[in-house]
């Protein structure tokens, strides 16, 4: 934090004024447990300065990923004084006592449409910290490629774009720890069985055939064992409660219109879209047995809802009024409505991503806790390491305030939002976060030369 | 360089065939001299592994900065190898025997119409290390806006955008140590007499009239004393040996127009292009005084190229065909026309960054040594820390290699490069820097899912 803080300017003035200074920061933290997981406390309460000992500053927080935001807020209270040439905390004292309100705060990431390097996951994880998001959602692989190494199926990946566009499993456990040390969660999507194309490259038997190459192949007992190597291998990977075994758009054409699947529904007494639920709901159970709960996109609600595992997270993504109906089937939800809150919509307005409601028309409170959160979502069609960052940024802080702020401190009209926006969204290009202008669409280019806080 | 290799992937392999591994790379430095300074020795000779001891890689320069750019080489042989998890030198052995074209291989950055934090600038400075540019052409202050601090005239950095869009001295020293240590020197421009109107805001003394606010007033003595006093600032942070005086696109309106300086016209028997000669050639005595050599833009140059100091560079940007003039006068010239090496223009695409050769039409081997090299420029109206790397990269690297690459190396038709420039585009995003797609206009986002080096 302290490296965040100070490279903006160089910091060489004198500390004339000693009564002000602040020798330090005290941090108290309760628990020596520092696992990360969903639901853990990241509570904190800071004072500048501790009213027991004015020299320094305090820190208390349950768990160090509640400090963790704690040092965040305190990084965002320091300013540089241009005359004085040392960092001030203005308008102290402050008390500050936060929490989120959603515990799951999410971004998704597509390494599938575009291979995104190491050092770019890892700035994109560095940028969520400033806006206290703490789910990195992996969209690892899609139809169009599998970039991440498979130890039990070491084929899969031959589905990459290219031999260098690919992880290692090693590579993968570096991301998760880079993010578990930022206080961030990674929940990794093995998407089944649609967006599935890219798997058969490796190995052609889990394509229904070869010119009709998605869903995977549901009549092969194959395409289970290799969903369960995969899962195994991500078991000792990817630690979050979560896995997403995704589920959407699944066009099962190439199954009734291949023989010998069609034979097998058949024989199984199953229309297509029995076969469906008989395959999202296995892959459930295979990740069941690897330790997981399950988040899967909302089409399996929304066509067999009540037979998914009552363990199933619903992942809401078409549009409004979903998540209240989920809720009200006891299951939980994560917002994502893409009328709102996707960002390769570059038209969708941060006003937009702001004013965006998890729990709207959800008005019992035991119904509002089955919302754990929402996420926002870069799918990868249009993004490289090239324009990532700007059309992440500055719209998924507009969300992110949303999902942790308490509901009645949220701003009723965003236009009261936008100067603290637009202080953000400069606060992230002194960061080195290449976040763009808050006028016009995402992504966009400054419109003409002026201050950062008036583009 | 260590960290640049090893940060796209989790370098965890065993060294099985002990016999083809390197236990470390040799580096000679023959010049203890570390000063970085224009026309310093940058070649080296790199062999991998050295014929004498093949344990090592053998590195050797006269001169550090050789040396630093034979450590890029030796980083870009570098590949992972994803079956044995280690870095690997592909057709070894290498013997590269390699210097720059030219001495001058410049990135014009503009912090005027947009400021462009630090850490944002030194991001920057390191993808100029990559394609081994070695000046980086700061254009600081300019009409809309005057960031720096000038502790001569300390009310000069009231034009900033707002007070926290400002660099301290401090922060110029760090930019110029920081592009220092990477072989890279800092040429300041202080563009005057026009592009100055923001210098009034502190010091309104300097415009003609409160509503006619540049040029600068020719007629006042004070104009002079704080160009005197910008320079000596600036000689004590910028070590370059040559300042940028700007000189371009001078309307002389606001001097015939306002009474006080048309008066002093008529006394001093000036007209109002005498004036701007005037005005460039005194600005140019002040910094000669100052122990600096000059660079001119080019209408200075067209207009009274003859009264020029003879230790004035002219700087070509309005088109073609001017550096052949100016060489033929015996000035020396950096070429950056604005048809070919204008980043800004998204239209001019790679291939015209390619085949822009700075010595076309100059024949004569000694005026083609007066052109000392040429300049790309990222000119900042529409560009700030959201879009600068999209926009310099990939272009600035075809110019990079026509400044660097011995002529009759170069590639006599664009396509040729076609592969290179995409693998080159896809390891600076590897590197974490945000080049843009080859196809298409400048910065344009990728068209569609696909490989990093097919978009």
């Amino acid at each position: 934090m302290l490296a965040v803080v100070n490279n903006g300017h160089v910091v060489d003035g004198n500390f004339s004024d000693k009564s002000s200074l602040l020798n330090g920061l005290h941090v108290v933290i309760s628990s020596p447990n520092d696992q990360l997981q969903y639901g853990i406390d990241e509570s904190y309460k800071l004072r500048v300065p501790s009213p027991e000992n004015p020299a320094y500053a305090h820190l208390q927080a349950n768990t160090v990923y509640g400090a963790l935001h704690g040092l965040q807020t305190l990084s965002q209270l320091c300013h540089f004084n241009y005359k004085s040439r040392v960092i001030e905390v203005h308008m102290s004292p402050w008390t500050i006592t936060d929490q989120p309100r959603f515990s799951y705060r999410g971004l998704l990431i597509d390494t599938s449409r575009h291979y995104l390097p190491l050092p770019v996951i890892k700035n994109v994880i560095d940028s969520m910290t400033y806006a206290k998001l703490n789910v990195l959602h992996w969209h690892i692989v899609d139809t169009q490629s599998f970039p991440l190494e498979i130890p039990s199926y070491p084929k899969l990946w031959n589905g990459a774009y290219s031999a260098s566009e690919r992880y290692t499993i090693a590579d993968a456990a570096e991301i998760v720890s880079y993010a578990q040390e930022r206080g961030i969660n990674v929940m990794a999507e093995l998407d089944v069985p649609g967006h599935a194309l890219s798997w058969g490259v490796g190995y052609p038997a889990l394509w229904p055939s070869s010119n009709c190459q998605q869903p995977l192949d549901v009549s092969n007992e194959f395409t289970f064992q290799v969903i369960d190597g995969i899962l195994s291998d991500f078991s000792k990977i990817f630690k979050f409660k979560f896995v997403h075994l995704g589920g959407d758009e699944v066009n099962t054409s190439c199954w009734t219109d291949t023989s010998h699947i069609s034979k097998w529904l058949k024989k199984h007494h199953m229309n297509e879209s029995q076969a469906y639920q008989y395959f999202v709901l296995r892959a459930q159970n295979i990740a069941l047995s690897h330790g997981y709960e399950i988040v899967n996109w909302e089409e399996t609600f929304n066509n067999f809802g009540n037979k998914l595992s009552r363990k199933t997270v619903v992942h809401n993504w078409l549009g409004g009024g979903v998540a209240e109906q989920v809720v009200a089937s006891g299951l939980r939800c994560i917002v994502s409505n893409q009328d709102k809150w996707y960002l390769d919509h570059l038209d969708t307005t941060w006003q937009e991503f702001y004013m965006n409601e998890p729990l709207t028309n959800i008005k019992n409170s035991k119904q509002q806790k089955l919302v754990i959160g929402g996420e926002v979502c870069m799918w990868g069609e249009h993004i490289d390491g090239s324009d990532i960052e700007q059309t992440i940024w500055p719209r998924a802080a507009a969300a992110a305030e949303r999902l942790w702020t308490p509901y009645d401190k949220l701003a009723k009209d965003a236009s009261e939002v936008t100067g603290r926006l637009a202080y953000f969204r400069c606060l992230l290009n002194q960061r080195g976060v290449a976040a763009a202008p808050l006028s016009g669409p995402g992504r966009v280019a400054p419109f003409e030369p002026g201050s950062c806080y008036m583009q």
